[in-house]
């Protein structure tokens, strides 16, 4: 079961020069301080190059430049950190579903099942759903009617998918994760709020990763849709019609409120916040909490918020916050008053 | 399957004056310029009059002043809007499950289930449940000994409801959500937490909708209120005996702690926290990422936050922040200085 | 079914003083203004003192220095919320499941559970998994491979942990949190993100409580580490490799990104981002919405963010924010002119 590689068929899956013995065997990864002999490891900054002295890792995957600083096998590459990400993916233990389908998980008999799916014990599969080669349907998830997921995909245990949700190839959506519910519209009525249904559906692209907990809704009429290679953190939301560009990646906690619509390349930090229908143009950054009420129609790092301060001080400050726009009239006042002062003095002098 | 009317019946549904033909077939519902011949479409607002004249629409629902815009079929209502949402729920394509209980599902022998109620696929109903006519258990749900649901409460795939919750009719829960988790109480105990046990219950009213991945929590001794009519969008946190008033709506990712208690009609944006044990009257509006520490008892929209700022200016600015109080001092003396000044030149223009 | 104990048993558990009768059954817990007769209540906060005297509960836990204010049985002890929080634990109405299996369960052949583990209906147990004596899984929850979870430790229904994580005993965690989900990691290339799997694990403490909707990330390459005692509430997001201190609780919606560490006996008030990265010494208490983007050093309290204001105010005052650091250049600008203007005052005096 523990996966091993030679050096010299990682180089070859990395493109990387090997320094060392080919026959070197690795069965694991890890850091530079933590790495053991039979582990590889890597360094991505060249700030720690003086760990690699005491590294007891069997080999490092290392860019040219940090070579000389590490006695033993090294992998010279471009981009040590990418490769690092590259290589993960043959270490990673996690465990497959056997392939086919559990013999308690509930199968609509209309569905169309790719060669080597996996669907896991007390999953329900609704009827008319379709699963690419491939795919891996987690324990005690749901799939509703209709619902379509691209080769290859993986739905950890427990994800809810709506009926009418379409997702591409080579996707990741972990546990409790939820696609396809309603969108939260209502309109007024007299004093109660009377439901809009949700028609729309969900459309996901390939290589799209859903974390933990995040919550995708389905749209009002027009559908919901997330590009290609967008990457989605834990305990997410996003609201209905929202469109998110491709390899835009969002983190933790963060809301996007409906319509609002996302370029690519854009990356959002945690627990921020996106009003809806605004626009936000291709490789926008956004800090951590960052309340986005307007769009953005530049590239660029955006911010907002109030940096943390001991309560007592932040109290004081907080209080003057409320007197900000009559402070700029003090301030405007005493600018006028100086103004004139020197008028008045050159006024005087002159005379 | 596929649902359709007469604009005859349509007219008749909303209550509408129908111009044209009253046998006009109508199979969908879609936005004025994605529609096609025999759907049927809306103008709720008049900034997008403009698009009625391309609009390919059987029939289109609007207000008697935007009636001569379009050419075709017309149901004429006083609120768009609100017949939209009406009309929605006709063209839902939501698949219900079939009647009854799902032979994976797994339900106490002491349950009480009305007429016409349907449990799906891996559902586990516990001792003493009582379900009203024409509810619906999604697949994967849980609902803990002696739950209450009113009929026609509608529960998406995996919800989880603990034991002793009480749920009116006709509600909507979201896959995922949570209800009935204890609430977060601890006594300090020399530097170890001791919990308190949450022995109070959640009492929820009818036509409430509750979204994904959202999580109330029962009562420590008395029981988390939500009234009817209230609409709760996905992830969002309400802590133990919190109350909220009737058709009161909250927006995705915001926070209510311990024993707050919200008034009636009143509108949460997104990621609004709201402090413990505050008091906030009927019809306050709170916009996004609002930071409620306080009661509030007037009516009326309320903000908080700092907009946001290329974050290079955010920086500079935010520093100041911190300063902010003690320019307020460095303004007032100014203006003393200046006070004082000026009695001088008073004085000496007096000599 | 109901669980009822005279005061003597009570007074023994909590060591209090009993002052009345000895033989008084007591059956339930509740406030001051609701207990009934054959209840117990107490009175935490001597601010409440007043209500003793109409409450109508069989008996009060209180302090000596309120003691004269209640007629009835009262229990006398140190720390009344304290003694309220153990007491509370006897009077629980949560129904445990039957020892045992259920027969719907999913229990893979290899596992090793203790004596008098409890198993709900439709979970799934993965391969190699270890359950100590008396853990109770509750219905639907799924344990992936090789997980270990301690002695007496419980999980409400619904609950998802990935393979390889490690539990300690006597925890509870509530329903649809997600323990061992991959941590965000993605190197960048060319335009598209490469995934970093996450080889690490994720490692909980003893008596360690995990709120509804949260999510534990697993680490990149070494585990996310949660101390003994901590307590985390509803939709918290914490990131891989995040480590957390002994007894520090972290209250609903709050995210704490990736490799940030923690204290001991920190509390973490709701809604508060945490950004990667950063220390956080012990006894660190941070408000509501608070944003950290700083290693904090010093124990305290620390908080950000900007007061509730009516939205029209607000509006005033925030449009200022951006001119704040201007603002500043501004008043220094006048007291520098100031300072010239006395400078030649003085001069001019002199001469």
């Amino acid at each position: 079961m523990k996966k091993q590689y030679t050096l010299a068929e990682l180089a070859q899956y990395l493109g990387a020069s090997l320094i060392g013995e080919p026959e070197c065997m690795i069965h694991g990864l890890d850091t530079l301080t933590r790495a053991k002999p039979g582990q590889l490891s890597f360094l991505a900054n060249a700030r720690y190059a003086r760990l690699l002295e005491d590294c007891a890792a069997s080999a490092v995957i290392l860019h040219a430049d940090q070579s000389e600083h590490f006695a033993g096998n090294k992998l010279v590459v471009d981009d040590p950190h990418l490769s690092y990400a590259r290589i993960s993916e043959l270490f990673d233990p996690r465990p497959r579903l056997e392939p086919g389908c559990h013999p308690s998980a509930t199968v609509a008999p209309n569905c169309r099942l790719g060669e080597g799916v996996r669907i896991g014990a007390q999953a329900v599969i609704s009827e008319g759903v379709i699963l690419g080669d491939g795919v891996e349907v987690g324990p005690g998830c749901f799939i509703g009617a209709g619902t379509v997921i691209g080769a290859n995909s993986y739905l950890a245990a427990n994800v809810s998918i709506y009926h009418g949700v379409v997702i591409g190839p080579s996707c990741i959506i972990h546990s409790n994760a939820v696609i396809g519910s309603d969108g939260f519209g209502f309109a007024p009525a007299e004093g109660r709020w009377q439901k809009v249904h949700q028609l729309g559906g969900v459309r996901i692209g390939a290589e799209v990763e859903i974390g933990a907990n995040s919550a995708i809704d389905r749209g009002a009429l027009e559908d919901t849709v997330i590009g290609d290679g967008v990457k989605i953190d834990n305990l997410v939301h996003i609201a209905h019609n929202v469109r998110i560009g491709k390899n835009t990646a969002i983190a933790a906690n963060s809301a996007i409120a409906g319509s609002a619509s996302l370029g690519e390349n854009c990356t959002v930090a945690g627990c921020v916040g996106i009003a809806g229908h605004v626009t936000i143009t291709d490789k926008v950054h956004l800090s951590g909490m960052s309340m986005v009420t307007n769009s953005i129609p530049e590239p660029g790092a955006y911010s907002s918020g109030i940096p943390l301060s001991p309560s007592t001080e932040w109290r004081k400050n907080a209080v003057r916050f409320k007197q900000l726009n009559s402070l700029m009239a003090r301030v405007k006042q005493l600018e006028q008053d100086k103004e004139q002062d020197t008028q008045k003095d050159e006024n005087e002098d002159q005379e």
